[in-house]
């Protein structure tokens, strides 16, 4: 039994590879590359795979998967600018898929090791990601 | 080939467990427990996985699909409380994940063996469950 | 310049006149008047109307609205049964319609004078309903 | 590591085996045998499967998969009659199961190999399939 | 008190002026232009407004106001080819803003003149229509 | 006749006003003050109010609507930091409800004077704002 909670947030962020020619950065991202940012309404999934128990009827109270969400991932990222609030992406740029993989990796510390963990990040509504920790 | 039907319906429901304490049920299901129910709107879709038949086109009729979960869902939980109208609920928490698993056998009944069935249930756009029989 | 809010909240109803005969109900209501009540989740738009500071750029801080919202509407029913729980509703048919008018008659207290408020109620995504105070 | 990209279409169709009878073809397909046709609004989602390149933050830029969904799908089939216009239903039912696997089809040509491909096609909000090329 | 009750239909359609040439026709409607047709899933969105009854807590009872929108719309439009099927567009074209005025007529002739009338037909889910009758 | 068009852009922003202090900021804007930004999913909702052309059975052609949205609004907002990179907010805090204001005047530019117009902004799914021009 899978459960799910959705969640959201909203921050600023710059695509940019500091290894990479300004101008290979602008053939690469785009408008993506904004020096001066953009920003997103991030919306997240998080599903967690487990066993109902029985005394509760609940795979995992969403109640408290909600409160872990809040505490790992919206208290370190929203309403942050991605690349210089967040030391996360110091060295690693704010794509939607790191963005997913350290939020996988925040929330599988959080959650007890017989649940198995898969996120689902939307960006806009037109473009997600999906990442299970592998 | 996997397809995909959505249906919904109204119910009122309390999570409460007789086998526990008043305040362990508070404790345990907060505002869920109120004594006077609460309800949703919730919202199903029913996924089967099949070859698709040369003739139609189809893996399955939808509409029949369709029909099938009216006669087995929609017949026995909408616009009821699912703890006092419904009898698969007399000794069974109705959390999402049980009404899931509950949803998921009368289905499984309805369809051919040579279909695989996964469901998910929202409770709330914030709040769904998926199960897939195991 | 209109500013909107949307809250959600959830409970559990049963349309019932007691002024009418059992039979007259159920003609009227149908499946809305089970005894055992059913629920909705409900989703609220609320809209004030005004003009913008030019200190703060706001016509009113959503931030605050939203608290109003949670005081006034989500403390009164979320998780409550109208017609057991809810004084407004003792001798009030719980429908859409007037569950609007209560909720805009507890919103329009806490709101300054100078500015228009009208709300939208949806009870499910195909039906909802839309009050402005006359 | 998977992403998504959703595009969507508006094209006109008709359920119809023309080695059926007509009162077969009625009895299956009801109102979508219309022989005028009729249509939708088709969504379709696009899920690629794959490594993060760690020079772009990427599994696959989405503003390329959207130029290839464009060429392939948009152009192909977007305003168009299924029947009348697609070569590729010549002698296949445009039953969104069929859409789906050549849609898969003209995709998987043109993506790396590296790359695993699942498609999700909504005909409408209430019917969609899902195909995985197998 | 304005309520509101949502449904949906699917059609064919094509834009075409026959009293301009074909040239003329393109340059105007584009790729909606295709003589064989395209189509959509359309949402429409009736209001209603009107005095609550005592009675009941309702303006209109939303199920009398979805079998009416059932008879007047959906029977004459759904899963139809507007151009060729539907006597209402012999020398009308079928855009949005048209069906809309047809749809308002017909829905008119139904309600009771205490109630005022508006709908709001959706093409797409980026394009959509408001018609209050003048 | 009101048709509407729903475009969406990407922004960052920071909601500062620089004749308070930095205390005032933050009790008043909260996270919003952030100094390094955060960003945004708009979501814009034209709505063009006038009469339907007989030629073309149009109120105004949505393609060429949208098309004065790009030029106007995407071109200038999409992707931008509106502090830094927009001139139209150096000296205006970018609230919902100023960019609406923005957005407004220079669609209302670029319309006949025959249409009326009014614009929906929303700056996440809670919150939206609404303007008309006056």
């Amino acid at each position: 039994m899978k459960v799910c909670r959705r969640e959201t947030f909203n921050a600023a962020h710059r695509l940019h590879n500091p290894s990479l020619t300004d101008k290979q950065n602008t053939d690469l991202f785009d408008k993506c590359n904004n020096p001066n940012y953009h920003g997103h309404n991030y919306v997240l999934e998080t599903f967690v795979d487990g066993p109902i128990d029985p005394i509760t009827g609940y795979v995992i109270d969403l109640k408290i998967l909600s409160d872990i969400i809040k505490d790992e991932v919206l208290e370190a990222f929203d309403h942050q600018n991605l690349n210089l609030d967040c030391p996360e992406f110091e060295n690693l740029i704010p794509t939607a898929e790191n963005i997913a993989v350290i939020i996988w990796n925040k929330l599988r510390l959080r959650l007890d090791a017989k649940f198995e963990l898969e996120i689902r990040l939307w960006e806009t509504d037109r473009n997600s990601v999906i990442y299970a920790g592998k």
